[in-house]
């Protein structure tokens, strides 16, 4: 990835979870790269998540919802990582205001400010497979319809779709991925509010046992987070991907059950329960989902290549080693 | 029409095009009417709209951003029609969150505010073709991909879904009407930015030529607003509509052109001329359109009745008795 050497990069959400180690990859190869996070407590950041690269990032605590901020920060980047978001769910139907704000909102005024002082910025969008909502079929393809089932999936596409459009109307060179689980070190895990597989990793370094909602059937595939990265270096150096949307995913597909026996595996010890859907999060679950990924393997060349059980064995061994960042007892 | 028999009914936009000759139809059904508009200049309230019934409905000058008054309005209404909107798609480019903010944001206010103090009102969301962009066959249904070309359709999108969310998971019963081009006594006549058929309007009476961008060949529907009114009360009377989204629309396909040398037959006098696209129209041009409203029809046995013919002629009577109450010279 000679195409980042020396050239300026911004990450929003750069302490959360993806967004730190995209900064990491990114300084490998050779960018100045400053980091807009929030820090927000209900969100995905940590400043322990850069600790070993701290000397080599800029760093600004600022929320993307400062929109005369960030428009600063803006001039004179080459490159926007835009992984600013609020990603809970749950949290999007308890305060649906608040979603808006981050995940539409604050977009929208990315992209105003990006005209204004900055259009020829080159921008790769964290987007979400929730917005398909409960799947017709599987895989799900890019062109699966839209459904989103919660309010973080309708203000997620809103925010997807303004990059799409700014592209398409104003040349500001934009795309979107649509990630799937993405899993790793740095995940938020004090709680699921990033993704569940967070309080799983919790779950079983305290000794406690894992719980499943439901029957613990449904399908996932799971990204760990250096293949994700991966995508977003790809997606962010090359052109054919201007204008475009592409599903991240896996082809190694499983149930919730067989991920929790796999994960008990490696730790050699712990349990998991079925337990009942609370109604808040069953009228909003999408059922089985996995990605169909081949428009971003046949256009960009991508594909995950990390397994599942040597992810998950690099994750557990990293919260075992640093849990005391990440959640107090 | 007997389900709105001394119903309350809330109207936004009241004062609009479709929420005047609605709430004058929910008169005559014995409804009592609230209406609430904003009178902002640049969109679609007119006092004068509801001249003939002032006496018979109550009319609140709020806009629906301010959520505080909004949810005092909601409290005890049987029903909401909810109009308000920005409809200007250059506007929406031009001032993107004013946009945001009315189809987006007070849009969530407003169910948040009928989850809390009137979850059992029923409500009826005027959404828009707009957000199917062009068209990847005609006549386009509900199941046509949804790519809007602007930030209007974007964020009329949201609204619209978050309106189809609140119906599946809190049970407030609501649907939504994608309106195809809606024309007839009480549009907005001064410019274009309610419908082109509008400005086109007002040229023919001021006796200046019609300005048909590109070469007059883009196909269209059109509803008059009797038709499209009988559409909101249908869905609103009708408890199949739940979560639903209804394309309006009519088999009365016409182009530009046709549709100019129409009025102008109607009138035996003016003249119309083809111009180039504006370039900042020219990007969010949709191409031919016109609906597949067999949905509508087939659950809720809605068609459009009345003939472009006698639609227009209707239109072009009242404008040329009332343009005073519309523009100033």
């Amino acid at each position: 990835m000679t195409k980042y050497k020396s050239k300026k990069v911004l990450i929003t959400g750069g302490l959360g979870f993806i967004g730190s180690n995209l900064a990491r990859a990114l300084i490998f190869h050779g960018a100045e790269v400053t980091l807009v996070d929030s820090l927000s407590p209900q969100y995905g950041g940590n400043i322990f998540n850069v600790e070993d690269i701290r000397d080599s990032v800029t760093v600004y605590i600022s929320d993307v919802r400062d929109s005369s901020a960030i428009s600063g920060f803006l001039e004179g980047q080459d490159y926007l990582f835009n992984l600013a978001g609020q990603t809970s769910h749950l949290d999007s139907m308890m305060d649906p205001q608040t979603d808006l704000d981050i995940n539409a909102n604050a977009q929208l005024s990315i992209l105003e400010a990006c005209r204004r002082v900055n259009p020829n910025i080159k921008i790769v969008f964290a987007s979400t497979r929730q917005i398909y909502g409960k799947p017709d079929y599987l895989p799900v393809n890019e062109n699966h319809p839209i459904r989103p089932v919660d309010v973080n999936g309708i203000n997620k596409l809103a925010g997807e779709w303004y990059h799409i459009l700014y592209n398409n109307v104003y040349g500001i060179r934009s795309c979107a991925l649509r990630l799937t689980n993405t899993y790793g070190p740095g995940m938020r895990v004090k709680d699921s509010r990033q993704t569940f597989l967070g309080i799983w990793v919790r779950s079983i370094i305290e000794n406690k046992p894992i719980k499943i909602f439901g029957d613990g059937l449904q399908l996932r595939d799971f990204n760990y987070v250096d293949d994700c990265i991966q995508a977003f270096l790809m997606a962010g150096a090359s052109d054919i991907a201007n204008g475009k949307v592409y599903n991240l995913g896996s082809s190694e597909v499983i149930n919730l059950k067989d991920l929790a026996e796999l994960m008990l595996n490696i730790e050699t010890s712990g349990k998991y329960e079925l337990i009942p859907f609370p109604p808040e999060r069953k009228v909003i679950d999408i059922g089985d989902y996995y990605s169909d990924f081949n428009l971003i393997k046949n256009e960009l060349g991508w594909e995950p290549k990390i397994s599942l059980k040597i992810g998950l064995k690099k994750t557990l061994e990293f919260y075992k080693n640093n849990h005391r960042h990440y959640w107090s007892d």
